[in-house]
């Protein structure tokens, strides 16, 4: 089952949306809102199925669907919390600055709590104050939860999962060293997210789905240009069930949580930092990290930063090469 | 106007109670919640307002209000920011564990983003899994902003604040320092926050609330005995048009976010450190804070956190004695 909410109000207007992504079918007779549909999944989620299947079979009224009447499917949620799960990433930013990496990055996931109280719809303009603060694209996957409860394993972790999709974390990564050195982690350096056309359950993933992680390239275009294709289920050192029992070690979490794995990054075949796509090598899924390559292979980076009038896009295709969760199409503009 | 929300379900059901916390009546008929009545608060404070003066004047029925009933204010929230306005209890952190405190914290404001997906009510225990963690009181003053976009100034962001209350911002001070050094700031170290019974609209604290801040003594009681009571208004570095500011220089903040002064903290009359109450001295609104007080003065910290059966009451009183926002009043169970 696909998920989309159509841009309306603070909230959008929950639809279920066909496998093609051509379709859809308003699901407010049922319940008017995602979030209120993820408060109360037992009693909703059967309803919504079955419109689902009715949509897969054209027995109701289709109506067109068009990924840019999206807003994020939850436009705003309760928690959004993302964590670092491609160590890789992690390790090579640090490599790039010269710092060592604590052994236990490779057991004790990074995550930090992020705004959620307005997300950007999938192609909706990232608005940029000052091109000076080095704006970065982020793609990642994302999971959605149920109800978790305080100090839950990782395998009943995994059992909360609701909907499977994609981000693009936005960064400012010149603001990022400022705050981090102050102690208190990201803030400003952390505008809104946005996310894709549709989240979808993991069941509908089929393969795609499997040890807690989702399996696929994660496609980044910069400019129209490939930039990234790193596989999502590749090199993903902490499951999606190992970073929701992170987060729930001294609290529960509440139903509509948005748990990130953070830049989804591969170890290049030849165990270096990675090539460009142009290059012959899985890319990039963030500025910072080509900046990074380009910093250890020559000296100093040479990529820059997002400007007004670049464009991002972000996608996954299924096997038959159809996006699954639509596309995150996003140009930036001056603010 | 005073508002607070009966424990019903995941947002509560909204009341108006009556300026001396005894009366509610019930707000169902204008609005469902208080995050919707944020929503479009133009819309619904009006409306909210004659029944404030309707219950004033016994023009309705009446019910009794009692805070043991109620739940946080807003149950759970899109957004709860926390500032350290008290640069003196920073200063004191640092001087505790002989770091020097960097002269920017004196015009830069700290703020973490804090989990908002489920708070606890005044009157609800706090659940403690492992007494190892150094579970911490932090007494606060919080605001709640309608929408705010981003860039606003000062002078704007305090015409955005649309209620005022207090909070217990519970910590897990051993955990801290671990999840610091990873540099991504505090996650699993900050537990559910509590909050006051009522939240309070400015204009209804009169003189209490002047140049964006709250003025009184906030008392702190730690199993019955006087802890704190440390003057909101003094110290306060930086006001709370400047913590909005803050937080929206780089996006927009959502209406029903909640921006939190960090951890009330005076200077001592004689520039040192501060004494507990029992010594005539205005005494601390965290643990920790004595804690690094001993640590200065005596070479080591002396009172133990918190740890099941203990019992922390935070309350301010009006010139009449009457608590304002009624009285956070919790006890640390075993979880």
């Amino acid at each position: 089952m696909k998920l989309a909410s159509l841009k309306d109000g603070r909230d959008g207007r929950l639809v279920v949306v066909s496998e093609d992504l051509a379709y859809y079918a308003d699901a407010g007779h049922i319940v008017a809102s995602l979030q209120a549909a993820l408060d109360d999944w037992d009693r909703y989620e059967p309803a919504l199925r079955l419109l689902a299947t009715d949509l897969q079979h054209e027995a109701i009224p289709l109506e067109r669907f068009h990924e840019r009447d999206a807003a994020a499917p939850l436009p705003r949620a309760y928690q959004w919390a993302d964590g670092s799960a491609y160590v890789n990433h992690v390790a090579l930013v640090r490599q790039a600055r010269g710092a060592e990496m604590p052994d236990s990055f490779w057991h004790d996931p990074l995550m930090y709590q992020g705004g959620s109280d307005a997300f950007l719809g999938p192609r909706d303009d990232i608005p940029l104050t000052d091109e000076s603060w080095g704006c970065d694209l982020e793609a990642e996957v994302v999971v959605v939860t149920g109800d978790v409860q305080q100090g839950v394993s990782r395998e009943e972790a995994l059992k909360c999962i609701r909907l499977v999709g994609l981000t693009n974390d936005v960064s400012l990564r010149n603001l990022i060293p400022g705050e981090l050195a102050k102690g208190f982690g990201f803030f400003q350096s952390k505008p809104a997210s946005s996310f894709s056309p549709v989240f979808v359950t993991p069941e509908a993933l089929g393969d795609r789905w499997r040890d807690g992680k989702l399996h696929g390239a994660l496609e980044v275009e910069l400019n129209g240009q490939p930039f990234g294709k790193a596989d999502a289920g590749e090199d993903m050192t902490f499951d999606f069930g190992t970073l929701i029992a992170h987060a729930a070690k001294t609290r529960k979490l509440g139903a509509g949580t948005i748990i990130g794995s953070g830049t989804v990054s591969n170890r290049d075949s030849d165990g270096g930092p990675g090539r460009p796509v142009a290059d012959g090598g899985l890319g990039y899924s963030c500025i910072a990290e080509v900046r990074m390559v380009e910093t250890i292979l020559r000296g100093q980076a040479a990529t820059p930063f997002l400007k007004a009038g670049d464009r991002v896009c972000i996608t996954m295709h299924d096997d038959r090469h159809h996006p699954i969760f639509g596309t995150i199409d996003q140009t930036v503009v001056a603010a």
